[in-house]
């Protein structure tokens, strides 16, 4: 993309309306827009980063076995009545009249919908055993929306639910989950920290939150160190050894149950929820299906969820540094940017348009800084929203073929001929942060 | 995908609550469910068409230039009493408070909030040129929601907006949106003919609307026989001399404009509308920018609509036969169906196992029916969801190696080894309709 075509209005002050880095980078990045309290436009920059996020969620869920759906937004009360949740959520659930006068409402979760969609649809037990999600727009009417995307009102949410036979079919599919919330927040570059969360009465020790580590986190997080080297590709385990390591929140946490040398205390940012749900919805909706000798089998359903939206916040939470947004390559809008450091200039225009058309043929996605702004801002726009590499071209480089790699992450900078560029955008050899390894 | 392991609920009998063919099919294909009127569920094959479709309009959208944005599905009502609008859609136009009392509604369509985004981030003429669109989730409280997805409350559409300099850049724009939407649409293996619509005071010639043929059209059709020979691949035209064929809708048409044998008549599902706007919303909300002395220019602007949840089902009105869907292979959920007739002998096994393997590392997508039904009901269910190619592999086959390959839209069956099937699947060599050639 030539940043001459593209849409991405930067801003240079920081927003007063922003308290947190994550919502003032995405802002400044020219990411987002809120339209109204808690509710944002989502500009070019912020989409793809969206979509990337989805992306990897969407194909973590579907190779675990999961069957993607869509349920729609807008959803009829009296699921909600048949549930017993109509009243539980109180104002926090929006809800209008339609024009006929049927009350309707945002979903904010989709517990009846899916479980009405499965009762009428799955016609035995060999239909059981499936975990059926979406990746959906919600709504959670927030007395006070903060944060940016870190807490909207419209949000993006990975909902699954799942519908087994039994409590060992339930169990199975749970720990399928939280194996997949692993790899997922792995491959986005996050160290993500499964805890034990509250289930109430159903969940037994069936539920567990995934925070993300980052300074700015709401809760206070001890978890083994081996997370950090997992992310950061030192050591590999496997999902069943991961599930050993020790990890809490806040006052959950008993100090000295494991060595003080292996124990990591941080903050964390909550993107994920698995839960067994038992047969709470099943029964009160009647889901049953016909077992092998004909007897009614009331299914037994877990969910998980997944803010996705609120995970673009997060990421940038736990990578960013003074100078703007970090992005792991996973979910970078773009994998490289092209300063071109002299608009007009032939060789210069040359050098930028060849590399340009050299890597969008390889399938790197590249953003061309093609405009006329000074050097200066070209760099400080780069930094702030982050693109893994960087590669600057100017005048006297151009007339010796050489270029500028800058790897945001590291600052690392070397001058190498343009082809050399390309071979290291290509197959990163250079310059490479073993984060971005585990990342991608 | 193992049919086993899919979510496909199947309905044999006609739905008494379906009127049109599509509506029909779709509940019986086990493509969306009805969550309440006008309100639908996707289910997996559903949803896979519509990501389809989805991504054959963002492909044609990013080829013309134009930008991916999202805008949120509620909208603060402000914006709308600014442009105008605000008495002007009734009760289409769902609103309701909040918890704090503000006035949201679940947008029908979005010139003002795009407006709105355009005005407080455009900073000069070097930012205007610039097409912005969207897929996204639409609201309108039809008072009579019928025919399915064809005329849901909840749907899903692709609008996009630009915002040029002067007319001679819209209508620059105009006529690429034109030409954009002829390929578009020609690639889901339709017949989409533009034919010009009521533009009110502001389009002056400027507003098309484009319906494809089927049928079931609500409207009737009057065109050009070309339009027929490109869908079908007989001829090769550039968009410019497209644009000169004739077409014309219902009263529109005037008999004898051209010669009788060049005329075609049909019926029209309208999937597409563009519209030059003018300053209408620019004027009325202030989207200007400085002009190159400086001065205040009023952007001038276009929307540009498609329907993509209609088309699910008008494609389906275009492209079906008494035993189910025929897919065009562009949009298909699958591009090919195994049917094992006798799951569990060793040989039929092996052979689809191989066979769906082998498709799948070569990313060709497959449904493979491992289920225990009657071949019977296998053909059946196999026709009804349309999938392009079908491979039937039964045992006495089995033992010779050999395998039935059927094309879905001609019904033409072959016997061939699977060898020689898997060759055909990914080259398209032995039975090809042509109509395929122009869809994929």
């Amino acid at each position: 993309m030539r940043l001459s075509q593209f849409f991405l209005p930067l801003i240079k002050e920081n927003p007063s309306e922003a308290q947190i880095v994550s919502h003032r980078l995405m802002l400044r990045a020219g990411m987002v827009r809120q339209l109204t309290a808690g509710i944002y436009n989502w500009l070019p920059l912020g989409l793809m980063v969206l979509r990337n996020i989805e992306n990897i969620i969407r194909e973590e869920m579907n190779k675990s076995g999961a069957i993607e759906v869509l349920m729609p937004t807008l959803q009829p009360t009296e699921l909600w009545k048949e549930s017993g949740r109509y009243d539980a959520l109180g104002k926090e659930m929006l809800r209008f009249p339609d024009r006929a006068e049927r009350e309707l409402l945002y979903s904010p979760t989709c517990e009846e919908v899916i479980t009405d969609i499965v009762r009428t649809n799955f016609k035995s037990y060999r239909d059981a055993g499936k975990n059926l999600y979406q990746i959906q727009w919600k709504f959670r009417d927030e007395i006070r929306p903060r944060f940016g995307v870190m807490r909207g009102r419209e949000f993006l949410m990975k909902d699954s639910y799942s519908f087994d036979i039994d409590y060992e079919g339930a169990k199975k599919t749970y720990n399928l989950m939280y194996d997949t919330y692993l790899r997922m927040f792995s491959r986005m570059g996050l160290t993500a920290v499964p805890v034990r969360a509250d289930s109430g009465a159903i969940g037994g020790d069936l539920s567990h939150e995934f925070h993300v580590v980052a300074d700015t986190g709401e809760s206070a997080l001890y978890y083994d160190v081996a997370f950090d080297d997992i992310r950061d590709g030192k050591v590999k385990m496997t999902t069943e050894e991961m599930r050993q390591l020790y990890a809490a929140a806040d006052e959950q946490h008993k100090p000295g149950t494991i060595p003080k040398e292996r124990l990591r205390e941080a903050r964390g940012i909550e993107v994920g929820h698995i839960f067994y749900l038992g047969k709470k919805y099943s029964s009160a909706m009647n889901a049953t299906v016909p077992g092998t000798n004909g007897e009614n089998i009331t299914l037994d359903m877990g969910c998980y969820g997944v803010g996705v939206s609120r995970l673009v916040g997060a990421i940038i939470e736990a990578s960013h540094d003074d100078n703007g947004i970090i992005w792991p390559e996973s979910v970078a809008p773009f994998k490289v940017g092209i300063i071109n450091l002299r608009v007009g200039d032939a060789k210069c225009d040359e050098m930028c348009g060849k590399l340009y058309e050299m890597l969008q043929s390889k399938n790197v996605s590249v953003l061309y800084d093609d405009t006329n702004e000074r050097a200066g801002g070209k760099f400080a726009s780069m930094d702030l929203i982050g693109l893994p590499w960087q590669v600057t071209i100017g005048p006297k480089g151009a007339e010796k073929g050489m270029v500028e790699l800058k790897n945001r992450r590291t600052g690392e900078k070397v001058e190498v001929s343009v082809e050399m560029a390309l071979d290291n955008l290509l197959n990163n050899k250079v310059i490479y942060d073993k984060r971005f390894l585990t990342a991608t």
